[in-house]
């Protein structure tokens, strides 16, 4: 194994975020189950935008915003998924290396505009998402460069590329890549739906040992098993994975592996103004203590504190540096 | 005078804002003036947007922030302004119009991208802009529908209009239909460096009665008339318009008119977040107070509570109701 050249890379869809503030009655009246991740065609997208109030724009995508976590933590980062070189493109791609991120991955010089994701933020903070997966449809096997995967020291994969056609492959090329060179995958079961589409494929990936550590929250997780027990559940979880996190909001977490269980409260925060990327950044300090080399303990800190910061205002991307907001309480960076 | 079907109709440089909270070393670095509007051309964009942080997008434009906080207050309100036909101007149109405010301009279907207006903001709150006009340069009197300028009671237009070629003329064109009309003319003087471009001709402006009322901070006014007493320019500004307001940040405003001065104080804040917008919010509320016929006073009132909104948070476009918030504050709606 040679020496790493990044600490995490990160393979995702490539969205870029319209974020509106909007009223329960919104979500009823457009039938979107709050708190999920729904696919929208282009006619679809246009329908919702033109429904909404005046947006926000903010570069997003799951594991783009954990990169981006990683990186704003301090660790070395670098991201694979796929925009167009159109306008919200360059945004994207200026966001995400302004952030201190390796993207090199090539942006599509025709076919789809850039992913976008519409976001319903209701006044309890919870965000409802509307995906329009765009040109990050067209991420593919051709975009994983071996040399740089076997560079880094975790690879970081989000379930949601199993909606693309053929980012699936991508994912897998870059899961064996990265065990041949003895690094560690990572996986975020991104959603209970998308878990629900795709139960079985996780379920084979974790028990073979395809990835080494999963994220999921607790919807996803009982989708995954098929049961409301959450306790149940996370047994089952436990022995499935080498090593295992399960976020619970304001429960904070709990990290499961071997035969221990540790769990972590949340974060104290004042007002919860928008949930958009708790699960992303809890997933950037978690890995983050795990590059710096902390107890699973620790890295559950890192993890709640994270997700405290990005779920005090809109969207996911820091507005505070994760470093020194680590430094002010005492976690390791 | 028929019946005017908007309250309030604006007539602006449509901005698209690039927002990204920044030090000042970085203003230092790249020789900005603090606080100030700098016009750039597009290598200069390029060369500022690529040493910038991540950002926040969110529509702006001095006129249209000021429009759009008129409709929010509850009043009938209208904009022209210029953009593109692309990604962004698509998402500028989408963001004025799901305020509810009537957008007819056509958009360019060739010529330079939307305008965009990189933002940033340093740790006091304050806010330094960099504007690419980019299409707003185009805007042209055929953009001035003489029927919709009859029909607005109050048509409002901005300083930074003397800055494309050809606005001056749709301006000059707008003003005097208004006035055929019995409208009402205001002027937001919009900068101080603006104003140190075009200061005789807004002068002439002014004592011409070419504009009824006037906007303007203290830098702009001190600018108007080449002097650091500010107590001596108010006179001034008295003696040559018909009705001035004169914002002064945490100081509130200044309404003069005649031979009478009336201070507002400002509204109370916890925090500064982002100074811009604040100038328009304020107008916004003015012209709000106007058009429900209260007096100057609560006209005030209502202005630097609309400025008090805007400068907690990110961004030029209000994120609370400015109509709630009034009747919160028991301000007349």
């Amino acid at each position: 194994m040679t020496t790493a050249k990044y600490d995490v890379l990160g393979i995702g869809n490539a969205i870029f975020d319209v974020l509106v503030r909007t009223e329960d009655d919104f979500l009823r009246a457009h039938g979107m189950d709050k708190g999920s991740m729904a696919l929208i065609d282009e006619a679809r997208a246009a329908a919702i935008y033109k429904a909404m109030g005046p947006a926000t724009e903010i570069s997003g995508g799951s594991a783009a915003n954990t990169i981006v976590g990683v990186a704003d933590f301090g660790a070395r980062a670098a991201y694979v998924g796929k925009v167009k070189d159109d306008q919200i493109g360059r945004l994207y791609m200026h966001d995400i290396r302004a952030a201190k991120v390796a993207f090199d991955t090539a942006a599509a010089a025709g076919g789809p505009a850039t992913g976008c994701s519409y976001i319903l933020v209701t006044p309890d903070g919870e965000r409802t998402m509307n995906t329009y997966l765009g040109a990050a449809q067209d991420l593919s096997p051709n975009d994983i460069d071996p040399a740089q995967i076997a560079a880094s020291s975790f690879v970081y994969l989000e379930g949601y590329l199993w909606d693309p056609k053929d980012a699936k492959d991508a994912f897998l090329k870059a899961s064996k890549i990265a065990h041949d060179n003895g690094r560690t995958v990572a996986l975020t079961l991104s959603d209970a739906f998308c878990v629900g589409r795709y139960r079985g494929e996780f379920l084979d990936l974790i028990r073979s040992k395809t990835v080494d550590l999963v994220f999921a929250n607790e919807a996803e997780l009982q989708s995954l098993y098929e049961t409301d027990d959450f306790d149940k559940a996370l047994v089952q979880l436990r022995n499935d994975a080498k090593l295992a996190v399960v976020t619970r909001s304001e429960k904070g977490c709990v990290v499961a592996s071997g035969d221990s269980t540790i769990a972590v409260p949340a974060f104290p925060v004042t007002k919860v103004v928008d949930t958009t990327g708790a699960g992303d950044l809890f997933a950037a300090g978690f890995l983050f203590g795990l590059v710096r080399g902390v107890n699973h303990e620790q890295a559950g800190r890192l993890g709640v504190l994270a997700a405290a910061e990005i779920i005090q205002h809109l969207g996911a991307r820091p507005q505070t540096s994760l470093k020194a907001l680590a430094q002010k309480h005492g976690l390791p960076v």
